[in-house]
This record gives structure tokens, C-alpha cells and sequence, in this order.
């Protein structure tokens, strides 16, 4: 997971509006696409023809503004395989008037998929990895992001494995098989030619939302969760009436859940020193960090 | 006439897209509003509430994708003054659409002038300047913009002015009036007492454009032109196809329309360096400039 942006409605102490890239198995998704983000996927050197999705979890300008811009960069690159773009009625309105005024035709196609607000469902469901969107507590429809991957598979272990047997029961090895040898038929169980799989790891995105305790138990022991502090505790008033979070809710969020890590983010312009949140947070939940432009974390299990 | 950026399509080797911010008398004109203008804005530590104005030349991404950003952080920082904004047909729906699906109404009143395509009109007309459009021959509707400073008042010398004169002649004498004593009614010539008027100054902003020399016509003698230099001369044919012009072009223009001095931009993302459309124009108009970000220059008569 890279950040490119983890600033709240306008930038400013160099810090950008929020958007992340996701690499999973290489392939890339961008969740949100604040202003600048082409700017920013530039900066860090990302493969930006590599992006196959677009997540945008909600129609406030801080979320999304930087897409129009990326897509046509990537048509001016030459962008072919289609791209998917996930967000909330009325992107695609959005995207295709501004297309229809600039007289523009993509080189490339886009796949649009619009949710029902309110609804939680399976947006992305493939062998890898799956996708569920988790409703956000915010001013206008709003989505979070839940990423699961999917189980993997036992990891042969190569010198175990008799000379008699072919490269051929690989695939049978990793999917749990036991070895049976074609003549003799003598049998080696499974677990004595493999490692188990890896453990399949999961990362939740909260992005802008009023502090939902109901929600912990949607995001249950997830490696990672990105919840939006876009205040310290003292201004939860104001928390409230903007639909934002405190470093404190999101560190609240994250013990109740039992989750992995916790990744702060979506900080209001007055803070140009973080630190004070991160205290907050760590206070309760002490697996707590900051969202930090240019940063890549490696989700552990 | 601060350059805020001036690359073309994407943003590269550290240059935004097209903006420029005009101070007419501490007035400020936003002229074109590329993706993170904003960004630049506050870099540059322009006064942000004091634009009044904001003129977009098209719909092209690089001209105006800035704006939406701009338009929530001007709210942010509880602007409450007007907006004019001028632009093509469709900005006020792009604009007008976003604001709905972000359920925003913003703090200050924006007033839309839109006009009619192909057709040129005076669009500012003040006691201290005006702007007319100019056609500029693009893929979509596209406009030019010309600067004109009002003729200025006559400067009184005030060790001149005689003593039984009181403070209020001062107006009269800079509008041009001769001084009369109220009893004796003797005369002394307005042009005895004061100096001429400052000479005022004018300014073209050549959006993107095909080279179209009949234009030259219509900015004769403006003090400084800024015109698109997407191309250096050997892509000539690429500048054809596109709608572009060359820097020869640009400063074909200026030679024809015997302007005070050029000022190239506009530059496609392939040249990193830029001296080269620059050595291009001087060979044909050596009062060429190349627009940097971040400069600010003093428009001479």
C-alpha cells in the first residue's frame, strides 16, 4: 500500500488529498483520487499504466478531483487494457459530460459500476482477491473499502518431493492433494511434501465517517485498517457535526475490531504537526501510525 | 502577470498545466486554471481571496481542471466576496453538477458569463480596464483574451499648483480641466500644472491555437502577447494535426503584430529543455521570453 495523499479538504503543508495505491499480485488499484494525484503517482514513480481499478469511496471534491486529469494522461500514454472505475451515482455523469465538452474520445474503455447508497455488497470477486464496499456515516453517500485475498494455496516443498514423481503434481501439491505413486500406489500425505499456505491478508479503508462503533465487527481482525482522524479528541464536537472521526475514534475503532495496524489519515489543515494525533491514538490503540505521503507499507499477516 | 504554469496536456519536469494570475490595480484575473493551480496558488502566496475573476479560454483538461478545487477551498476559507467566472459553453453544468453530487452550496455567490462561440465581445468593461474575446482556431470552442487598460488620468505637479488652489482642483486637473481663479478669473493651462497621463497598457493571452496570422491584426501594438509554443518548427505537421502552434508560429505573430514582447509557453511535455523554442522565436522576434512558474513580470508600455 502506497500513500499518495492523506490530507483532508484542502492541501496544504505539503500534504496532498487522499488517494492510495494498492498493489496486490502487481496489479494496481487507486483508491481515491484526490487533486494532484496524477502528480503524485508521477513523484513516487508508480506504474500508472499498471492501474486496472478505481475506487472512489465518495463525491467530495477532495476525493476525486484528480481523476478527470489522470484519465487523460492515460489516454495521452497510450492507455489500451480497460480500466474499472468503482464509486458512487453520478461519477459517471461526472466523467462523461467533462468527456463530451472536451470533445474526447479515450483510447482505451472504461467500465463503470456505480453502487446503491446504503447497500453493502461484493463489488470485486476474483481468484486473487475480493472486494466489499462497507458504508461510511458522512454528509452524502460515502463507501469504505474492505480488501480480502482469497486462500492460498500449500507451497511444495521441492526436495521432498520423490524423483519419481513429475513436475506435473505441483499443481496437485499446492491445491492439498496427497501423492500417490502411479504403479506402487503408495501414498505421501499432502503434509509432509508441503508448507501450509501463507496467510491471506486483508486491509480495510475507512474512508470520511462519523465514528460508527457498530462497524468493528464488519472489519474483524483485518491486517490493516485505514481510518480517517481528521481531529484530535478536543474538537469532537466539531467532529461530529462535519460527519468526521478523532484520532481517538479511529484508535477506538481499531481495539474494538482487534485489528493488525492501525493507519491514521484524511488530517485536518490546522494540524501541521501530527504528532499530537498519533499520541491520541497510541494512547488506546498502540499499534497506531501515520499515513505518510510516498510511504509503501507491506501488509503482514 | 504571475506565470503559475505553463506545460501543456500533462503536467511534467516539474511544470503544471496553463494559469496565469493578472493584477490589474491589486485586482487579480485568474486566467485558465489547470489541475493543482490551487497547489501553485498557495506556493506562490497569492492572495487567493482577492480574485475576483476567473477566465477559462476551453474545456480542455489542462485549462481548467484546477477550478473545482479552487471554487471548495475559496469556500473553506469563507470567501463571501462574488466570483465572475467567463467561460465556454458547458462550464457552468460542469461546475454546477459537481457542486450537487457533493451536496455543497458554496459561501460566496458565483456568477457564470458564458459566451457564444466563434463569436468575439467585450466581456469586462470597467473605468479601469477591459477584456475582449479573440477566436482562437482550436479542436473545441477556444478563446483568446485581450487586456486593455482604460485611458489614464492627467498627473498633477504639485509644487505647480498655486496656493490659493485648494485640494479639490485636484481632480479637475487630472481630468484634464484648465485651473481658473474664482474671483480674478485668470487662467492657467491644464497642461502647465500637471503631467500627461501614464501610457496604458495592454496584454493578449493566446490560449491554445492553430497559428492563424489574421489575428495579428486585432492585437497590433499590445505591450506583451503570450502565445502557445506547444512545438518547435520541426513538428510543424504534429502542431497542424493538433491545433497547435509552433514557437516560429508564435513569434511570427509577434513580429506581425509588432507587440512589445512575447512570452512562449504552452510547451508540450517532450522538451525537458526549453531554450531551444526559445533560440527558435529570437531568431524571428528576439523580445521573446519563455513564461516560468513562479515568475512575475511587470507588463511595460
Amino acid at each position: 500500500l502506497q500513500i499518495l495523499g492523506a490530507n483532508s479538504a484542502a492541501p496544504a503543508h505539503g500534504r496532498n488529498q487522499t488517494s492510495q495505491l494498492l498493489n496486490i499480485n502487481e496489479e494496481l488499484i487507486l483508491i481515491d483520487c484526490g487533486e494532484g494525484c496524477q502528480l503524485q503517482l508521477r513523484k513516487y514513480k508508480a506504474h500508472m499504466q499498471r492501474i486496472s481499478t478505481i475506487l472512489i469511496s465518495h463525491l467530495h471534491g477532495d476525493h476525486y478531483l484528480g481523476l478527470m486529469g489522470l484519465l487523460f494522461t492515460l489516454h495521452l500514454q497510450k492507455k489500451s487494457d480497460p480500466l474499472h472505475i468503482y464509486g458512487p451515482p453520478g461519477l459517471a455523469e461526472v466523467i462523461r459530460i467533462q468527456l463530451k465538452y472536451s470533445n474526447s474520445v479515450l483510447h482505451y474503455p472504461i467500465e463503470f459500476i456505480e453502487w446503491e447508497p446504503g447497500t453493502e455488497a461484493m463489488i470485486i470477486d476474483n481468484p486473487i482477491y475480493s472486494v466489499r464496499t462497507i458504508v461510511m456515516k458522512h454528509r452524502i453517500p460515502c463507501m469504505g473499502f474492505i480488501f480480502s485475498e482469497k486462500p492460498k494455496k500449500r507451497r511444495p516443498i521441492e526436495k521432498k518431493i520423490p524423483l519419481w514423481a513429475g513436475s506435473s503434481v505441483f499443481k496437485d501439491l499446492k491445491d492439498g492433494l496427497d501423492l500417490i505413486h502411479p504403479e506402487t500406489g503408495e501414498l505421501i500425505p499432502n503434509n509432509e511434501l508441503t508448507f501450509p499456505p501463507k496467510k491471506s491478508r486483508s486491509y480495510a479503508f475507512f474512508s470520511d465517517t462519523l465514528y460508527s462503533p457498530e462497524l468493528a465487527e464488519k472489519i474483524k481482525g483485518v491486517n490493516l485498517l485505514y481510518h480517517e482522524a481528521t481531529f484530535m479528541d478536543d474538537l469532537r464536537d466539531r467532529a461530529v457535526q462535519t460527519f468526521h472521526s478523532t484520532a481517538k475514534d479511529a484508535a477506538m475503532m481499531a481495539s474494538a475490531a482487534q485489528v493488525g495496524k492501525l493507519l491514521l489519515g484524511h488530517f485536518s489543515i490546522r494540524y501541521r504537526d501530527l504528532n499530537p494525533l498519533l499520541q491520541e491514538a497510541r494512547q488506546i490503540f498502540p499499534e497506531s501510525y501515520l499515513a505518510t505521503e510516498g510511504e509503501s507499507l507491506y501488509i503482514h499477516d
